[in-house]
C-alpha cells in the first residue's frame, strides 16, 4: 500500500518553497505520493486554504495524509498540531485552518506536536512548513502513530464561521468563495433550502438576491443559462452558487467575497 | 509495470477541481501515477485544449489514459466517451476536443460511456470530471476493457479545422496557438513546406507575411536571430513559427490566435 | 529504490513543453518519480533558475537527479551537461545554471554529454529540454553510469556572482530575490554577520539600509515586527531578509532584484 500526502499551502509554485518540503517528505519516506491540492491559496489567506481543503479532502483515499500550511503566525506561540478523524490525517497549525473539518468529522483527535526529534536538525523561526510540518507528515504516512509526536489537546483554535440564517420567508447567507470561472459560491447549501420546503422543494417560487440584483429560479446546468444572464445552481459541493455561462461572474457582476446573498421565497 | 493517467483541463490550480478528480482516481486506483499535462487551459477554450493535448500525448508510454475535460456543455446531452487508439486511451466530453486525435490516430474506436456504476455514486450536473471521467479514468488504468463503459459509436463530434491551403506561389494558413515565450506558432508544417519544393527545400528564396510583417528565410535555433527582429523557425513539432530572441513575440508584435499567416516563395 | 528526477524550468506549467518532458522521462523509465521543482522561472532568467535549484535541491534524497533546463542558447555552440557531486546529479545546458552548485560541493566532475544514442531519434534544434536533457536524466536515473553520456570538461561555465564585501563598519551586498510574498532576499549571510562580531552577534548595535530606508537591529519571525513596518530577518536559508508581515514588501517598497542593501555597525 503506498501512502498518500496531499499539501494545501500559500506558498506558490515558482519559488522553492513547495519543492522543498516535497524533498523533505520523500527523504523521510521515498515510497510515498505527493499530491498537490494547490499551492496558490491566496498568501496568508487562512479561510480560502480551509475552504478548498474541505472541497477536496475527502475525495481521497482512508488514511491520507492531508499536509496544510497557511501561517501567518510562524516562529510565534501558535502552536503545531496533528489532527485525526475517522479517515484522514491533518498536519500544520494551530490557527483555525483545519475549523471545517472539525465541522465536518464524526470523530476527533488533536495532538500538540511536540516531539522534536521528528523536526528537521535545528529547524528555523521561519519556514516551519519545511522544518516541522513536512518531516511530521513524512513519519506520520510511514506509520509512526499519532501520539508519538505529542500529547493530545482539547483547546485548539477554531475559526468563527457566519452560519446562513433562517428567516420568515428564506435564508440570508454570504459569499464564500469564487472560483477560477468566476463562479460565486455561497454558504447557503441544498440541506439549507430543504428546510425551506417542508412540502418539497419548489425553486420556481423563489429568487435569489445578491450584489441589487434578483435571480429567478434554478438552473440544473450551466448550459441551460442564457448568454448573459447569471444564473442561479447548487454546485457539485451541494452550495448555492451563482454563475454567468461561459462568462466570468464575478468580473461581470463584481461580486466580493463576503458580500450578503438571500433565498427569498414567495408562497 | 505502473499505470499513467494524465490530465488536461480548465480546471486551474488554486480551486479544488484538479485535486478532487486525483483524489477519485487514487481511491480507485492507489498504484497510478498522475501527470499534469496542463489544468491551465484557458475557461471554456476547446481548441487550446485539443492542441495542447496534441502536442505532448505521443511521448507518453503506451497505454497511457489521456483525461481531457474542457467542457462547458456539462450536464446537458453532450455524451461522456472513451476514445481507444492504437497506443492510448482518452477520456473527456465529445465536444471535439479529440479531433486532432482523430486526424493523427492510424485506428479509432469511440465508445459512449454509459455504464453507470462506474460513476461516483449519485453525481452532479455540474462536475462530471469528478464524478465521471476521473472513475472511468482510474478503472480504465486499473485494466477495466474499454467495451465495459459502453458501447461502440461512429458519429462523434469533430472540430472544423481550417487547413493550411497550397497556392500558386505559397501556402495560406493560420496561427494556431501562442506559447509562454510569445512564440507564434502556425498550423503551417515542414511537410507542406516540402510540396511546395519538390527539388529540395530552399528557403531563402521564400518569406514569411503575416500581421503586415515580412521575414525573409528561417533561422535554425533563436540564438540566430538578430536582437530586436522577428524570426522564423521550424519548431519541435514540426510547424512554422515566429519569434523573437529572448523577447516576447507576441507582445512586440501584436498577433493574435486565428490571425493569417502566409509563405510565399518568389521562383 | 525508486528514483527521483526533479525539474527547474521555464518552460511553465500552460504548453505541453513541461508534460512532454515527463512523458519522455516515464516512457524510458516508468518507475521514477517526477518532482517540479518550479517550471515558472521567468523565461530565460537563468540566474533565477540557479538561485531557485540551489534553494531546494539539497533538501532531495540522495541520488536525486536534478533536471534544469533555462536556455536561451539552445541550438547554438553551448554544450549539455552532467555535474555529479557527492550526492547529486543535474543535467542541464552548460551556461552557468549551476554556477551555485560548483559554489557549494566538495566534490564535482562535469560531463560534457556527446554520446548521441540516448537522445531522443532526430531532435530538433529548438526543444533540447525534451528531445536531450529528459532522455538523459531518464537514462541516468535508471542508472547508466555519468560517464557513459561523455567526457569529463574542466572548462565549464561559470555566472560571475558578486560576493558581499566587507567594509570596516560592515556589510554591502545586494538583493539577490523576492519571494511569492514579496519578502526581500539579500546575498548577505548570517555567516557573513559573525565575522562582524567577533564577540557575539549584538544586532540592536546594527542597521540595515536599502533603497534610502534604514531598518534597526533583526526580528527573530514575521509575527513580530509591527503592522506597515519593514523587518530584517535571518531567513529559513540563512540570509538577510527584508520583509512586512502580512504585507509584500516588494510592493510597498518598491525595490528590485540587484538593488544594494547594506549591513552597518555602530561600535
Amino acid at each position: 500500500m503506498s501512502a498518500i500526502i496531499t499539501m494545501t499551502t500559500d506558498y506558490g509554485g515558482k519559488d522553492a518553497f513547495t519543492a522543498s518540503m516535497k524533498g523533505v517528505i520523500l527523504k523521510i519516506n521515498p515510497q510515498v505520493q505527493i499530491v498537490d491540492i494547490t499551492n496558490e491559496i491566496n498568501p496568508q489567506d487562512i479561510w480560502e486554504a480551509a475552504y478548498t481543503l474541505r472541497s477536496a479532502y475527502s475525495h481521497f483515499p482512508k488514511g491520507t495524509v492531508h499536509l496544510a500550511v497557511v501561517d501567518p503566525g510562524v516562529g510565534s506561540g501558535r502552536r503545531p498540531i496533528i489532527v485525526v478523524t475517522e479517515s484522514f490525517y491533518f498536519v500544520g497549525p494551530d490557527n483555525g485552518l483545519f475549523t471545517l473539518i472539525y465541522q465536518e468529522a464524526e470523530r476527533i483527535r488533536v495532538h500538540h506536536i511536540t516531539s522534536t526529534h521528528y523536526y528537521l536538525p535545528s529547524p528555523g523561526p521561519t519556514f516551519h512548513g519545511r522544518d516541522i510540518f513536512a518531516p511530521v507528515a513524512g513519519w506520520l504516512a510511514k506509520g509512526i502513530p499519532s501520539g508519538n509526536f505529542g500529547d493530545e489537546i482539547t483547546d485548539y483554535v477554531k475559526m468563527n464561521i457566519p452560519a446562513p440564517k433562517m428567516t420568515p420567508n428564506g435564508i440570508e447567507g454570504h459569499i464564500v468563495h469564487i472560483d477560477r470561472f468566476g463562479n460565486i459560491i455561497s454558504n447557503i447549501t441544498y440541506k439549507d433550502i430543504l428546510l425551506l420546503f417542508p412540502d418539497g422543494v419548489d425553486m420556481s417560487a423563489s429568487s435569489i438576491g445578491f450584489a441589487g440584483k434578483t435571480i429567478k429560479g434554478l438552473k440544473k446546468f450551466y448550459a441551460e443559462a442564457a448568454p448573459g444572464e447569471p444564473g442561479a445552481i447548487i454546485n457539485s459541493s451541494g452550495a448555492l452558487e451563482i454563475f454567468m455561462y461561459k462568462q466570468n461572474a464575478r468580473t461581470a457582476l463584481s461580486v466580493k467575497r463576503g458580500e450578503a446573498i438571500r433565498l427569498m421565497v414567495s408562497r
